[in-house]
């Protein structure tokens, strides 16, 4: 019988230990590489911070497996299992940019069934955090359930890319959505934009690839409060491949899908 | 002879203080947001923020010309003399929906030339402000001048609206610079995002139209980090007209308006 509770006290302690080494960070030179093209940016920073958990969760927890961005973890093919996903720096623009608006994002599943997820904003300190079953949080304060959400009242996450011309979605779907909701706000980190939507602060999010280390925690978080989290088109995330993610509060997602998003189906 | 300094001490007392009663209204704006009020209650918090400086301003510099967003201080036709320039919250949107991420902004003016800039992100308690010629600062850290800046390497504020169609701007000069920075990002406070242009986390910020007390204390910080100011096409801002704003680092300025801004001219 897995021992969740112990679980989330390792994590929670690695989680603000491994900020604070972040943090420490910022005062000593920053190596900046580039991966797949020049604004897909990783420094040491992202590594080491990777190699932290790797390290801690190896030594506490042996038969888990674990899926990590920088690739430190396991060639991941099946969840079945213990599984770990995690973005060491989601955000990693902004770490280099701002040394704000970034955060570590890690979410547990077992058999696939997501079961802790942690989203930490480093630098205002704010731990999002959800046990499936049992709540969600920031930081010590219980999250309320997500409402109901209105197109016309809604402020939905947006990056402006997906708003012109682009290789992963017909714009031309996304204009009229724009048009209709109150407004629109991009803050450059995935899992702070559904740490947003999971603390009400956002009624949607909408963007068209992430990988499972951006979406991993927050699903959980965000289901835990009964919003909803899919790809664009309305199907099913897939844990172990790229994809849009498409987030949102109840109601909002049916009206938004039925509404602006038809066509993707 | 105009004691800036002590001035400088009274302001920035009172924006303290008026962060801490706009903090302890939140507990009050919960209440009547979940009655569907909230609209009635923003205004009132912007009221009795405004009506809170007013007061203080008339009591210790009587002889001092008030433009204020929400019409308490004076019928302002000319800039002659001491000005201030107020939004007791600029983002009403983000502090309706989010309780974050919106800003008091104070700029003070002396025969049209800026002398005291404030940007006060309330909840994170981030003061950003600057005395012409003397300096920027982050509460007390020194914010060091802005370098120049390149489209390639430019992360941008830039709200998805604008590149959509839309009545301001024709939409099609923001795809290409869209297309060619590293980033976009757009928060929903214009003050935040001149603070941000200031402390070097963007690189620029591009929005379509703007009020005097949107920009007056932005102006003045980020000029005095060596940062330009102006509408969209270049020209200088007029502090007594809604304007289109162009913030952006030394450099930057001149390769935008001439790569991407030039027809509007």
């Amino acid at each position: 019988m897995t021992n969740w509770t112990e679980i989330h006290e390792h994590v929670q302690h690695w989680i603000r230990e491994a900020g604070q080494r972040i943090k420490q960070s910022f005062s000593t030179t920053l190596h900046v590489q580039s991966k797949s093209n020049r604004n897909d940016l990783v420094t040491n920073i992202d590594r080491e911070t990777e190699q932290y958990f790797i390290q801690r969760i190896r030594d506490t927890y042996p038969t888990h497996t674990i899926l990590g961005e920088e690739g430190f973890g396991d060639d991941v093919n099946s969840l079945d299992g213990i599984v770990w996903i995690i973005d060491p720096i989601d955000g990693t623009m902004n770490f280099v940019h701002q040394q704000r608006n970034f955060a570590i994002s890690i979410g547990i599943y077992e058999d696939g069934k997501g079961k802790l997820g942690y989203i930490y904003d480093v630098v205002h300190e704010e731990l999002y955090w959800a046990q499936s079953g049992k709540g969600a949080f920031l930081n010590d304060q219980p999250l309320p359930p997500l409402e109901e959400g209105h197109v016309e009242d809604a402020v939905i996450a947006l990056n402006a890319t997906w708003v012109k011309p682009n290789k992963r979605i017909d714009h031309q779907l996304l204009i009229p959505l724009v048009q209709d909701v109150r407004g629109t706000r991009s803050y450059g980190s995935a899992a702070i934009e559904m740490a947003y939507v999971a603390a009400g602060r956002l009624d949607a999010y909408i963007t068209m690839r992430l990988s499972p280390w951006d979406f991993a925690a927050g699903k959980i978080i965000v289901e835990e409060l009964g919003g909803k989290m899919t790809k664009l088109n309305g199907e099913p995330l897939n844990l172990l491949e790229k994809s849009s993610v498409f987030v949102s509060k109840p109601g909002l997602h049916e009206k938004i899908l039925t509404k602006y998003l038809h066509a993707l189906k």
